[in-house]
């Protein structure tokens, strides 16, 4: 991963270095924030619309207004794409409740959001996307409303940290024996009559537009419903969806295989979609994908 | 409350408007960060060795190292209120995660903490201590480990913000019918056999200093153990313990009144003992509060 050079933060693109908010930020105080990470391929924004409109919901579900209109986000992340010569990559953009010089939890009715935004290039699709990822499994610790997207990311911190001790590339998290969400990403299972299922919306989870984007392309039932640990582990094939990691196989759980060991043909089905719905050439960056 | 002009940062002490942090600190983006408030009374810090000691087990709990000693950590804080000439008030201090100029969830192994602090001049004693608070009651939705003094505090901004709407000061938070912790403060009842009680300590609450300093002052038996929204309703007193607010009787919850809706007997003799420890003159500073 390489971090972009610019940075927009407070009206303005500034260089990285340049980029520094008071140590009064309530989002840096109190975690009053909440951001997006959209996918960039070919200088384009990736389901930029849903996106936005899952930060509007979460600014509402942490009692923030939108310091600018929908629009002039989307602007925003252009702008910066364009500065920074960004071809293929993650935009990460957060809105904090600013800071007006005081801590009081409450904080005042006229606070003015602060947005900032980067961008990170990288290539969407890599070695893991081919080859699969190992997840370990970890209790979900999460706060009760994990359909806003807030920077309340500790317990995915510990997770990703706990899942790298352990030669892993991410987590599982599980609540009363069944499967919330990976530390980012949304987690799909094919059950062993070649059914694809994944955890029906609620405030267990965040719902993914990545995830919204497999329902859409899908070309075999899915079924939306919570599945237990047991059947993560029974799973013929299992893959996680996230807009910087798109659609990743998971290969191993606990250091057991999945199936065969091997990312399964559903997975590369919907691999083979997603890559091509979003802009890539499959025979030409993926052509593992192809059937 | 107001701020005072000096803050702790990197090493050094900056105005205020120059203390600013990169956007990339992991504090910001994760949360992956700590925190203590320690009262200042006649300039100096109260129970400072129980605030470090939390401070190093929440560091522990999030995964990071130290930045500095204790002792030194102790030594930055007095040369801050010697700095600033806090006579009365609170010094907050923070500890994140650091940032190297790069997003990811696990962080690298090589982080270098970042500590910064400053502090808010304010009376300790005022017209809350002497008249007591409203409090509403509201579900508690914050993640699995309170016991850790993080800094993913959004649920109690949210709690305080609708206390506000509803014209009460805090609000207390409950978890299947049982009461864990108010905002930012612990909650004591004195029932109706005039015994006092208040939460025993897990993950689901956060071991108040100056919970301890009640336990240790308190001249009745003190019951530790989990009680219910009803038994709260039902109390003869309630009050809220925290180094920011010390001692506060809570004399409506929900809008009715806590027992004969004033600071009760055996509040009152609490902030007495709580006030002489910390080296207030109860006789000058909160006379109301003799017997």
């Amino acid at each position: 991963m390489a971090l972009c050079e610019w940075v927009y933060l407070d009206g303005k693109i500034v260089a990285a270095s340049r980029a520094r908010v008071p140590v009064f930020d309530r989002g840096l105080l109190f975690a009053q924030s909440v951001y997006e990470v959209t996918a960039v391929v070919h200088g384009a924004l990736i389901d930029v619309q849903a996106h936005l409109e899952r930060l509007e919901r979460s600014l509402t579900g942490v009692d923030l207004p939108l310091p600018m209109s929908l629009d002039e986000i989307e602007a925003v992340q252009t702008a910066l794409i364009r500065k920074n010569a960004l071809s293929q990559g993650v935009i990460y953009l957060q809105i904090t409740a600013g800071d007006y010089r005081e801590r009081d939890f409450a904080g005042s009715r006229r606070l003015r959001p602060r947005l900032f935004a980067f961008c990170q290039a990288r290539p969407l699709i890599d070695e893991k996307s081919r080859n699969g990822v190992g997840a370990i499994t970890v209790p979900d610790t999460r706060w009760a409303r994990r359909d806003l997207k807030t920077t309340q990311l500790l317990s995915q911190v510990l997770a990703y940290r706990r899942a790298h001790d352990a030669d892993a590339f991410t987590a599982i998290m599980h609540e009363d024996g069944m499967v919330t969400e990976a530390a980012s990403a949304n987690v799909w299972i094919v059950d062993r009559a070649g059914d694809l299922q994944t955890r029906n919306l609620s405030a267990a989870l965040l719902g993914g537009v990545t995830r919204a984007a497999v329902l859409r392309l899908a070309e075999i039932p899915v079924r939306e419903l919570a599945f237990s640990l047991d059947d993560l582990r029974a799973a013929n094939e299992v893959f996680l969806s996230s807009s910087g990691g798109m659609i990743l196989p998971v290969t191993q759980i606990d250091a057991a295989p999945v199936g065969t060991g091997k990312p399964g043909p559903v997975t590369r089905n919907i691999q083979r979609a997603y890559y091509q719905a979003v802009g890539f050439d499959v025979a030409a960056d993926a052509p593992w994908a192809l059937p």
